[in-house]
């Protein structure tokens, strides 16, 4: 690692202790096809699943790489973090392993299937209002109170060698891939992403996919610095988390464009993908097919590796649904 | 293959010829696993997801074999059939490929999805009233009319032969089975089951799960003879259909048990797999958990096949939505 701003910078070596560390506790998810999917884009399309992962999500792999590298003398007080859902559960799933207690702030209208998941591997939550501003608040009052570990859900570097393991396993299983299109909030899934292309695939292009509703990190990579908003709103609950230093750094040096969908058209991705490829996955997940339909031309003939960040879903609550 | 009742019953042969005949043109589905499912159970599962399968359910292995095995001076009038839904777009789906006529009867309450389905694939639907007897007398008219070769969706040596070649696979991607449990509605894929298991694997269980609503196979197989009744309510849409002789003989012969469960029990044993497994699944499919739940004793430490046959499911009209 190397040091910048007084946060250390994760490189190659760290993604590869990171996959050594993790692969006990991990699946290596499958990667699917979807033929009709192919003809409609006209791009081939290899859909990475980790909405079948553990705990459900992409982000038990950065979490579980922060908690089995606490050294013994942390693992009393634990792990501690805020996170609008996955790394909150991911976190829980991965103390629960190591018997270590984990204390997560989320905010109150997250789906209530993430807060029962939680609960679920022994997490313990503390719910905030669903801004930014809220969730730092109450989160800090929280970490004097446990004294944990913070993990931050991305702007970590141990996270983001961990979120990297994923796109190492795409380019195994995939014979070459001329991109790879991943949803952007806070930008682990994509620091992670350029970490590992940058040395392993450098000719691979990494295209971040965002909601229109909170396009912050298209905004921020236009105008060349961090801009955060608040409290944005859109369907792809994961996605509203704001760009930091270290997810910025990667965002700023590798990432090849920013694209953006609209509420509807990620969710008619969504629905679409659920309807031919058969998979439970989380609006954010739609967000990267989206794009692709948008910008047809710039995707077609090429081999396009799209990464399904998540599976939890409230059945009860999905985005098609009346009322 | 054997004569009984001017019937043919497919042997094993015809299953192995069946595979080599349908290969290229069907997936060889992976089989899931959940450490969650099994720590409930109290069984290892094995889920084969014929779900993802191509036109979304397995009948597409027994449609494909019937329509590529027809020979050439049959192929200008092509195929037809009657059908609750997935059989229906199997063959739509296998004529498509092949380039001949499919003409299908198909319930007017059938899954909107369905219908779509099969019209993409370039089958033409004739709607007829949700019970056997409109199904059957609708039926005539249209096979009367265009002459196409029958494939019944079920009680047809060629069908039979191809649903079987299912659990060769699950057997060649498992380790060894105790049992496989598979739903039951007219008896195709449990007949497929018994015929390879039963030279293949003659120690492992067949088991069948039906709905209590639509327990027609189960009172049949208590009282030693085929019951059908005409037009039973059930979510799980794709078993309402009766038994026929040659289905029959198969559950006559070779089958284990049949179980049941309640609707409740079905709707809830399928939103456990939504939701833990991130799997999209038809009502159908879940009727083997739910009574695999519900008999716990009889499944504990057991390695336990489970065929989750299709995946084609109306998303506006999912069983847990209000109204």
């Amino acid at each position: 690692m190397k040091d910048i701003n007084k946060t250390l910078i994760p490189g190659f070596d760290d993604m590869l202790a990171a996959h050594e560390r993790i692969a006990p506790h991990i699946h290596r998810t499958p990667v699917l096809t979807s033929s009709y999917l192919n003809d409609l884009t006209g791009a081939e399309l290899f859909f990475k699943c980790e909405n079948f992962q553990k705990a459900g999500a992409f982000k038990v792999r950065g979490a579980t790489n922060a908690v089995f590298g606490l050294p013994e003398g942390m693992l009393e007080k634990g792990v501690c973090t805020h996170s609008s859902g996955n790394h909150a559960l991911s976190l829980s799933y991965a103390a629960g392993r190591r018997g270590i207690p984990c204390n997560v702030v989320m905010p109150r209208t997250a789906p209530q299937a993430k807060k029962d998941a939680v609960r679920g591997y022994g997490g313990t939550i503390t719910e905030c209002e669903p801004s930014t501003s809220s969730r730092e608040a109450v989160f800090a009052e929280v970490q004097a109170k446990t004294e944990g570990d913070f993990v931050h859900p991305y702007n970590d570097p141990r996270v983001i060698a961990g979120q990297g393991t994923c796109s190492r396993e795409l380019m195994e299983q995939t014979d070459g891939l001329d991109m790879v299109v991943a949803p952007i909030g806070g930008g682990g899934m994509i620091s992670g992403t350029c970490l590992t292309l940058s040395t392993l695939a450098p000719e691979v292009q990494v295209i971040a996919a965002e909601p229109e509703q909170a396009d912050d990190a298209y905004r921020s990579f236009k105008a060349g610095h961090i801009i955060a908003d608040d409290a944005p709103e859109t369907v792809a609950d994961g996605l509203k988390v704001p760009l930091k230093e270290l997810t910025w750094h990667f965002v700023s040096t590798h990432v090849t464009d920013i694209l953006t969908a609209s509420e509807e058209e990620i969710v008619d991705a969504m629905k679409l993908t659920w309807t031919r490829m058969k998979i439970v996955m989380e609006a954010s997940c739609a967000v990267p097919l989206a794009t692709i339909l948008k910008n047809k031309d710039r995707f077609a003939g090429k081999r396009v590796g799209v990464i399904i960040t998540g599976g939890n879903v409230d059945l009860d609550k999905l985005p098609w649904m009346a009322g």
